[in-house]
């Protein structure tokens, strides 16, 4: 399958390693196509790996992943263009962290709304699946180097075949328990949860943690 | 021990009982001595289990419990009064949730504060200890209902001895894994879980739930 994935720091290199060792092909876009970290990708599984601008990547990939930092994620995907998201499946990654007045960091979107929600605003024929957003990229993409995988992963969204799809794409990950959590507002709790991560990352002096939801 | 809650709701009589069965003394506040569930508290366990107002609940308790709603817990401690909380421990549950929208509901702090904070800085001799406010009232003094307790409390403060203290409290209660965040500005972190944990308990339509975190 092809694959669009949209940033490419950390957290695009993850994803977009990952589903090439699963045999996917990905595009892995940038604000300039000449950037040098979706450049290095490109090359280093050729012809599998391409990269491009953001605009590229959204017009080949058939799901596209939103791995852009949470503050440049609407203007990524502005650039993204209508056409090429329309229809498609989006995995929205991205936290609406501001860390700009230092620690802890604060909401860029208020509690009434989340980064997820203003992107299905701004693109309502896409279809936006918050995912993988409260771990690390390290853990988005290998389940199981903790505890045997025996940890969750949250989602939701408001088209059933869309976090269908997303749910299947997760099972391909190693993720054992993916929890549905509804419809795109849940995304605001998902994305609130970001904070006491950043707290109990500078607690254990570790990102590699996750959460269980026990029963 | 002197234990004074205030707050006479469910959280109220789960803390309050919980503390008499461990052998304390407990007086119960309300915004009137005349409360009904504080005058039930009151006699299931007299004399050890008393009642009165915010400000005799305050008095009497060497380390007191917020147990009030999230909207209500400034106006109940301004209530308690200064002389009452200064230099005291307060465990603050309370969580500042508007459901006045309906669901889900949004925080009534900005992710740059908490209510928590609010607490200290409007008492700044009262030693306040966030704990306990991410899960159900049963689960707090229970833990082991669940898993054998094998899950997560998280607490934070300024003063570490009443961390110390707290912690105690919480091993009494039949916690086994209690986590320090550091200092109260976690309190942020804490209070932003719920709108998570709120759509947890819609998913599973059960409150019996907690989380762990995983490493």
């Amino acid at each position: 399958m092809k694959f669009g994935v949209l940033g490419s720091g950390a957290v695009g290199h993850a994803i977009g390693n990952k589903l090439i060792q699963l045999g996917h092909e990905v595009c892995m876009g940038s604000r300039e196509s000449s950037n040098e970290k979706g450049l290095a990708f490109a090359r280093a599984n050729t012809p599998k790996s391409t990269n491009g601008t953001f605009a590229d990547a959204a017009e080949v990939g058939e799901v596209l992943f939103n791995c852009t930092s949470g503050k440049a994620s609407l203007d990524a995907l502005a650039i993204a263009g209508e056409k090429n998201l329309a229809g498609k499946v989006l995995v929205d990654v991205a936290n609406p962290l501001d860390f700009s007045k230092g620690m802890p960091p604060s909401m860029l979107t208020p509690s009434t709304d989340s980064l997820a929600e203003q992107i299905q605003r701004a693109h309502p024929k896409c279809k936006v699946v918050k995912a993988l957003n409260t771990m690390n990229c390290a853990l988005m993409v290998d389940p199981k180097r903790l505890s045997s995988g025996n940890h969750d992963v949250l989602m939701c969204g408001n088209d059933k075949g869309a976090k269908g799809q997303v749910s299947e794409l997760l099972q391909s990950f190693g993720w054992k328990s993916i929890i549905d959590l509804g419809d795109l507002t849940a995304a605001r709790g998902l994305e609130m949860f970001l904070p006491l991560w950043v707290r109990l990352y500078s607690t254990f002096q570790t990102p590699d943690f996750n959460i269980k939801v026990v029963r």
